[in-house]
């Protein structure tokens, strides 16, 4: 998983920028993993690029077809406990963006 | 520079996804904080939140205040260098997407 298949604009992206705590893991990984295995079979669901530095600082870009999509994701059970546990354990903090997708442009070299 | 201290929406982003090549630096570090200082003097720039990961994927997101200011800094002579020098020598693959930001959500814990 590294740069999403998107299909040809317009769809809509959450960007998630976040910043690690210096608090152990505990649990982080796994839980981000398994958010993302959740997403992937979501309705709606386009990709997931994400990625984060060695000071914690954290791009996660998640791709819908539609708000709807963005909007039961959001609410999914699952996802809100690890929003939660997010909020309360692992991030110093962060900032979720909704957007529309309105032009792209690829290339691979 | 860590979090983009963003207007409300609506405003504009620009997501750029790119992985790095294995060679040498060459002057990629300079180049980037050079762009990034450059954009920061253009009309309409809001902000931008950068991370690249070990592995050399990183996500940067800037923001504007109209697809117009995205427009001129593409079009920005120094800029296009780097995006020259970018594509030739420093990226394996990229992709850009511009988008319009339609709400956000802040948290800072």
């Amino acid at each position: 998983m590294l740069f999403a298949n998107t299909p040809n604009p317009p769809y809509y992206a959450v960007i998630f920028t976040s910043q690690r705590n210096e608090k152990d893991d505990d649990g982080y990984h796994s839980m981000a993993d398994l958010m993302v295995e959740l997403a992937s079979k979501q309705p709606g669901f386009l990709g997931i690029e994400s990625t984060r530095d060695e000071n914690g600082l954290g791009i996660t870009v998640s791709y819908w077809d539609s708000i709807e999509s963005i909007q039961q994701w959001k609410e999914n059970h699952f996802h809100m406990g690890a929003q939660e546990k997010g909020k309360k354990d692992w991030y110093s903090s962060y900032k979720t963006r909704i957007c529309k997708v309105e032009r792209d442009y690829t290339n691979s070299i």
